[in-house]
């Protein structure tokens, strides 16, 4: 689970969770609460769509889960099948325009889209939408993906037949939700990048980006949708069609497993919480150190931290207490921005680190800052060493499947060492979990995760990845006319 | 000038302004002030598109031009080309996605688009482009512009020629503009249902919908945008399209002189205050009675009560107080509610009433109720007598081109005479204007404008006109999927 | 009634409602509609206080009737008696505290206040109140009232007697409504500056500031509250103690007739509407002019205007066209503000003006930069010649009872005579009413007004009058400690 | 540190701030960023008051820090000296009119008042300010005090002379500041129940409720206010006046160890983390438990839950995600309220807790609903065994200091054995601390704090407490006339 504000880190881009059958809760409740849980997923926009004996209708905008909907919105939101989205973006990025749901209309009908991930070939594909005529309003690529399966559809049998095919048309990291008028489609992609669950409340089903958004309604979990899987819910139960179901090993991106997923889901088997415990004792083998307590940065860190301690028999201690009232509206101080905002959101506990040799546990680290500054704050509060383990390798590559990792120029660790960086941010000492390591961590002994961030070692070749998807920016090219 | 609160009246559906150079003053900046003139046209949505330096973006939303914009958006909007838009529509299309200027990003680059009026093959078209695999993500006719220009646009010279292109595959009433990243396009249908006229400040053109728009920027009106023609304004100055300039004499839509527009706005060389006198006079003549005062109904019956009270010599009287300050929240009362409603917003002026025999004009009757509503309470407040008139024809047949008429079936005078009438609403006598007097009213010998809603003599054959396209709506119709 | 909005105009200070018995409706839904009639009274605040058998409550914030109440709140204040207000004030005084009513709690239970006018003994008083050891948390004359009912309800037998005893001890101004649990008193100053009528619908008892509020709820007038009255209303009915019954004539504001009240409200005998048309006749015969239409200042000169027009024989024309829509969040425009202000606010009817010769009537010239914008506008519009008239007489002293006049120094007046004045706005000739035609336009023969502001007359000693208090600060004078 | 959201728990009631000096920092923004620290004292409503040479001025409101103030509202206060404050309160309370700090006027200038407490003789010091003519306002304890201090400020020689005076006359519990125009004032009551402590920012003094508030600031710790200190500062610095220091030891609320105050707070010397880490190990030596693991109910039981972790050599394991993005809008579910609401509150980590004996640490046990409803649901986890440990003895007395405990029939603890207790939530075993454990929780051998909430022994004789004070309502009582 990630830190609810900007902190220096990751960020993921999307979660979504769709339902179908009303007879347990309206499914346009059951997707507020399960985009509640899927909050730490995105938090700049959020929607939900439904389908009311088949009229679609949507209602999305700029804001958390608990700002966008209040009783009145989701009462006109009567329905049989829901879909929501929550999204996170970059700066560029945030316009309404780009909220999901997206409610399209086109020759066969109505639909409506939610997607998590990011595609690889957007550009190509747009592109040769636009040469047939297609306008585009918004920037993201969910409206691709509309577009072609709008296209598909045109001679397809039925929605979830052009879903198939879209799915051989654009490449990259998908967890898709299609709504229409009587269906609900799931697709994954066939590197199942991202995660993609199905669940079971009552006579109704529910697939969702995690398995704490099948809690939070209540609904027993089944199976993950699988690599490349379509599945299909409509009146008359769920099926599945595995046509792009790969030979090759799934390639689930590991930092759900480290960072990204909260700790109460299981994604393919591997339960999160237990995959963080195992990286922090991972971590006390490959990276031991002589200290008197170990401390966990907030949220993320923590559970490695009391893995670290299980492991190195150092004792698991408070380090920091996080504000947890600190929101998006947040006034920065203007001098010493950095240190003072550390403590607004996150004080040091300085009666646990006085006059003490600390291991301090992240999840990773991005550009440094954020970690120096910590470093200091305890420094300052007395603590006499403080040896920084890191529950993740050192990152050095971009990620073109969904994860917001900065340029290769912002990432710290392509230009300073290991012992260059631990003197840069003040630690005692730094030590970074091995790649190796990885597949104990995910519980695996071949890779069934992408870790190209950490290796250079992309599924997809790089060089059909479009080279200017990273830089999609709205609206913002100047044209000719 | 039409009411600005939901009475028993007739609609105007949108209104448009739009500016390039932006030496004098910031064109989002003009843009608002522009609509702000034009609010009357439409008090749903409103949004502004701008060009800086080729780079679109745009700020739309449900509300009136002062809630929807404020100093912060409108910085947010530089550049040296605006489109600005105002909109009312009925309740079932009031969704945020309608909101205009549409943005959108096509094979040729971007394009802004703001439209008022209705298109009669709209759907006919929508179809085509959908079977082409076109998508829809609004129930708005300016989507359908918008595509058509795209697609016309792969194989045209310039934006401008894509323009003409899609009036010779578009039918009905627009007034229109187009921004391209270096161009601002006008468009007029070539009957002119719907006004547009142009002006300059300094060396700024401005397009907009009335003069009084020009007037709130301090722009000087040159002349109207002809029916069937195309402008072209770019950093080359402006220049005149005249390919689909018919020779058919234009049909402006005469409630545009009885009620829409703004008294102070001048349309096809008509003086709209001017016009409104001649109707009270005409009406006089055509009408006379014997009566102590005229009162008109505030704010568009009061310049044809003038122009009565002038030419029967009988005095012009305040008749109503009307209160400034009753927003869209005003919570009606319960019992009683219509009449009761009538002494919040309109007050009789008991004084001016109390013993005498009244001549109260207005400028239509839809329904009769508020009509009815209004009777009583002046014949409570001690009136002797109410001689209704009205300064326009008896409603009979739908408008196909942008004016919100109500079904032949709640038209009151389909089902009544006017004797009938006169008593159902507690007149003591009623009279309309004839169909002739239009002629001297708009000041022309030949008929110069549509009064198809009076004469069912509509300008385009009624079998050329989609049948389903008042009926259009937002993603409400069940689909097979 | 008043501009809605900031021009350089004259301003009213408060509006009062009160209702007694819940049988016909709910006593704050009452007020609520009270209030939205007496909105030109007062835009910056408002309130409503109840007593639900017997335990009283508020609601009151900044900002219009239809901001500041909706369905929810008005649900929340159920009750049987209930007490409204709005609020102008200076930019200064602009303070949530400084709401009403004012809530209460004291030795003998609680109580509500609310009042328009001005103490001219406020100081005095509050002096005397703190110096007993009395608290302030606000910086208006409510609240000193207040203190001074409840230091007198210690000894005196009922609210009521408390509320006469009160009003021996403060002085000026004031039309006053007092909730107890089970009592609604209203006492209105000796001279009866502000006005202040009574109405009954049904069984309940409706107090306010204008008859156009008891219209607002259906309420049938009764009669004026006197000078120096004090109503009871309770379960047994409305009763009246005369004690402060003065020998000494009324002195009604005469600008209440002039400006500040609802063309639809009868005041102490006064039809308004009536009163301006007078004006207006009366002011023809003063300065006639040789012109060819008669044009009113909208919205208050429109009457005056009529009356012009009736008695020169001079035809009435629409002169301006004034936008509806502009509220309080308008942005004005920086270069050229003024002029360009009145064209967004009101726009000159170019078509009615252009090549006339023009009688403009107004109500008052206070600094003259409004006139002097106007009269360019006209002029750039066309107009040959402007006749400016002005429905009542010069203004040059201070309001020490609830107007909010400029200082001396502000009020051109002051400065210029007639001719330089003329001169200075760009008129061709301008005429203000005599003095001593405020007496036919009240319709009396003796002063049953107050005309200080023109006169210097004061009907109250000045140095009976607090020098200090038209200074009145809220918290912002330095204290030693 | 409490729990964001109303569950079933004890609620503080309010929190302080106040600086004196802005070389440092504005003090309107050191107020924002201290109130920010201590959010977790009071969520209703917050304020900050300033002195700008000498002019004092306020904004309040209800809501959290952030979303009262923004960079507007901080700019519009600048000053020399702030005070802020951060309230709780009961439905019945929550009015606009009881937001802090109150600014107040009498005869010797301006004040303002923030207060943290109960005070015991309200009503009787209320009343008899009320026969003296005093009026009320608000239904605060702020309101009595700030009477008093004026009261007596008409004869002392300051203001501090008269907040000594004051401390003669109120009784209870109050940790108050008091700013004038030119100084800041402290008191904290001669029992010392609420904490109150200096710091030092440069040359500015600090003041606050909590020491978590000075590291918000960067300032540092200086030492506490004594119990019956009054502390001033002016431009002279900071002086002490100890009239009131009794000779009975402090009894500081001991709550505020166990649950109210934040971990990483110091307040009588007692680290608070350290104290919670001790109540752990004390119930592991009271009520050991043969468990797999250990986990904290978030976030006040997670101290408890390491230290009994430590002490038990048993596991400590992460039990619950809590979600940080619940805010006070969220809807809650119709069906099987309680439960659901759990799980989107706080999800039990499955993961960790299925087929374990578990002990659960939590802080305390209100009504037992709550503890019920998280016991079903880790036993629907799997959870084999819950043995509950709650870290403070059972709860049997109200509270007239400042915590809102429920009557004494709420109290599940005075209706049940703590075996009928145990069955009736579920759980396996459950064992509360003793009340000797108190002592060495607080770290002393005397009574230096007060347990009468378990105890029912009072610091203050009950009957010189006034027996209504709890029920103390907001203007709802009928009163006669």
């Amino acid at each position: 689970m990630k830190h609810c504000l900007p902190f220096d880190t990751l960020h993921e881009e999307c979660g979504v969770f769709g339902i179908f059958g009303g007879q347990e809760i309206p499914p346009a409740q059951a997707a507020y609460y399960g985009l509640y849980a899927l909050q730490h997923r995105g938090q700049e926009s959020c929607g939900i769509a439904v389908s009311d004996r088949g009229v679609l209708s949507v209602h999305r905008a700029m804001g958390l889960v608990g700002e966008v909907f209040d009783d009145a919105v989701l009462s006109s939101l009567p329905g049989q099948i829901a879909i929501g989205h929550v999204r996170y973006s970059t700066a560029g990025g945030s316009l309404v325009q780009n909220c999901q749901p997206l409610l399209m209309r086109y020759a066969k009908g109505r639909l409506a889209i939610a997607h998590n991930g990011n595609l690889t070939n957007a550009e190509t594909v747009r592109e040769e939408l636009a040469k047939g005529g297609a306008m585009f309003q918004t920037t993201i690529d969910s409206e691709v993906i509309a577009h072609v399966i709008a296209q598909e559809r045109l001679t397809a049998g039925s929605v979830e037949q052009a879903v198939v095919r879209m799915m051989g048309r654009i490449h990259g990291a998908y967890s898709l939700l299609v709504m229409s008028p009587q269906k609900l489609v799931a697709a994954r992609d066939p590197f199942g990048f991202r995660p993609l669950v199905i669940g079971r409340l009552g006579s109704s089903y529910v697939i969702a980006s995690e398995t704490c958004a099948l809690d939070a309604v209540n609904a027993e979990f089944i199976r993950d949708v699988e690599p490349g899987e379509v599945v299909v819910v409509d009146a008359e139960g769920l099926r599945s069609i595995r046509a792009h179901c790969a030979e090759q090993p799934r390639r689930m991106c590991v930092f759900e497993y480290i960072y990204f997923a909260r700790p109460d889901s299981t994604l393919d088997g591997v339960r999160v919480h237990a995959a963080r415990l195992r990286a922090g004792a991972l971590l006390a083998r490959e990276h031991p150190a002589d200290a008197d307590i170990v401390i966990g940065v907030p949220d993320s860190g923590l559970d490695a931290a009391i893995g670290f301690a299980r492991e190195s028999g150092i004792p698991f201690e408070t380090g920091f207490v996080r504000n947890n009232y600190v929101g998006r509206t947040f006034i920065k101080p203007e001098q010493d921005e950095r240190e003072a905002s550390i403590n607004i959101k996150l004080n040091v506990l300085r009666q646990s680190v006085a006059g003490k040799r600390i291991v301090m546990v992240d999840d990773s680290i991005v550009r440094g800052s954020t970690s120096a500054n910590i470093i200091r704050a305890l420094k300052k509060a007395g603590a006499k060493q403080v040896h920084v383990r890191i529950s993740s390798p050192t990152l050095h590559w971009p990620c073109y499947f969904g994860t917001d990792i900065p340029t290769r120029e912002e990432l710290t660790s392509n230009h300073h060492t290991v012992d260059e960086l631990c003197k840069a941010i003040g630690a005692d000492s730094l030590g970074f979990l091995s790649c190796e390591s990885l597949y104990p961590l995910v519980g695996t002994q071949e890779r069934t995760f992408c870790d190209a961030c950490f290796t250079g070692e992309y599924p997809i070749p790089l060089d059909e990845i479009n080279g200017n998807f990273l830089s999609k920016q709205p609206f913002e090219k100047p044209n000719a006319h």
